[in-house]
């Protein structure tokens, strides 16, 4: 049987993972091409054997490729999708990591790609650290894969994406791009905005005194600035939704604080902890 | 020399660890002995090294004491205090772990103890997980931990706390009992609030895609409801005060979103992002 050549644009923290990944879990199936902007980062990546061929240059990396992943910045996703259309066979399906989906989706609609039959794509996974260093070929290992069709997109993108990220590990969830930015904004967007928040407000001097969990809170608060203000204003709407949410929701514990009743902060406590011990 | 005996009461994930950790780097200096309740655990903590003897009964427990530490309940701390007073040698040192010290303080200072020297103190440490299962010897390295004097205190009792602690690896703090408990609402009853409020908010269907940002920032709404309850409520206006700073900081991140200035949103991630790396 004929490999499926993937090409990965983009080898840092999420695109080099999925090489490593697909080299580790789909050895058989796959042949894994990078496209990024260094040489350099091509032999590192050699040298791990995260891809089977690796270019600086679309046309080479891009001729023979059946499934392209744009794991590049944000902002440039829909461009970089009417770069490489020029450069992929006909039919060839095309994809992405980013965060959002609604601009995202749109953007490349209005790019009208002649070539590539696309379909958005977010694995809810990585972190604030950024880089090709800190790939992992289990960053994968059960991580939420959202696939975002429309009413445009074609079957086989979504079929080919979806087996794509199960071979790596995934649980994939099929969603529309608005209903990714909804749910996206609760369960990632507005952690941020609580961490950044909770990290701003900190003095210094208490910051260096505390303990395990004011760190696992406010890590997301290392997060790229860049990144971060763009996600926050492409899914504004969203967001402040949950913001919302969150704030009349706090004013109840911050109630429940003041009052003295311990019989419903107990109450409140044990729903909570019974909520999330089932994760 | 003579080697000073520690006896520690309550073998949970607290008291099991600090007598792990005494074994572990202390073998030399200090013999470890163990209160608890149950002969199980008496068992089980001899099976691990990690005391020299162990008793359920205290005046056993208690005859040779250099150094008590209770490491029992929050709620119980004065109590046993008193009740252990009745057994401990005139001059012995106690002290404890409690997350709040305003309210324990002045309750041992009202129960009166005739033997026992006290100072409060508090390891920043642990987790939402309990119990000796999860000890472990290494829990207190590079961990702070608050030894809170007051005017009563005998600088021989704080000093052998200090030398306590020191051996297991932590970062020592003084402070009166009022800073500790304005501090740790700061770093660690606020954080508690959030995670708590942010859990509950979520949609369970959403909690099940959510990414590991959402756990690492959830994870200690998972921490024991009458503990939590009893930490808020006997903290309750420090708590009080950095919940209204908290809720004011956050209606500033909610503005910058509104806003449509990326600059400006771009300058806030990064003096955020800034501040966060040097922890």
């Amino acid at each position: 049987m004929k490999k499926t050549t993937i090409v990965i644009v983009g080898l840092g923290l999420i695109g080099g993972s999925l090489a490593a990944a697909l080299k580790k879990f789909g050895r058989k199936q796959f042949h894994v091409v990078g496209l990024t902007r260094s040489m350099t980062k091509v032999r590192q990546a050699k040298r791990k054997k995260w891809i089977d061929e690796g270019y600086t240059q679309p046309k080479p990396a891009l001729r023979h490729a059946d499934l392209v992943v744009l794991c590049g910045p944000l902002h440039l996703i829909a461009k970089t999708a009417k770069k490489i259309d020029a450069f992929i066979p006909q039919g060839c399906v095309v994809t992405d990591v980013g965060s959002v989906k609604g601009e995202i989706c749109a953007a490349v609609k209005k790019a009208k790609l002649k070539k590539g039959l696309f379909v958005g794509a977010h694995p809810m996974a990585g972190s604030h650290l950024t880089g090709m260093a800190h790939g992992s070929a289990d960053l994968y290992k059960g991580a939420t894969v959202y696939i975002t069709p429309t009413q445009n997109t074609k079957r086989l993108a979504v079929k080919k994406v979806k087996r794509l990220w199960q071979k790596v590990g995934a649980k994939i969830k099929i969603a529309s791009p608005k209903e990714h930015d909804n749910q996206v904004a609760a369960t990632s967007h507005l952690p941020h905005v609580i961490a950044f928040s909770l990290a701003s407000l900190m003095p210094a001097q208490l910051m260096q005194v505390s303990g395990s969990g004011f760190r696992d809170m406010t890590r997301m608060a290392q997060s790229d600035p860049e990144l971060w203000q763009y996600i926050l204003r492409t899914n504004r709407s969203a967001v402040l939704k949950w913001i919302k949410t969150y704030e009349r929701h706090f004013k109840q514990w911050h109630q429940l604080v003041t009052r003295s009743s311990s019989q419903s902060l107990v109450r409140a406590l044990k729903k909570t902890r019974q909520k999330r011990v089932q994760l």
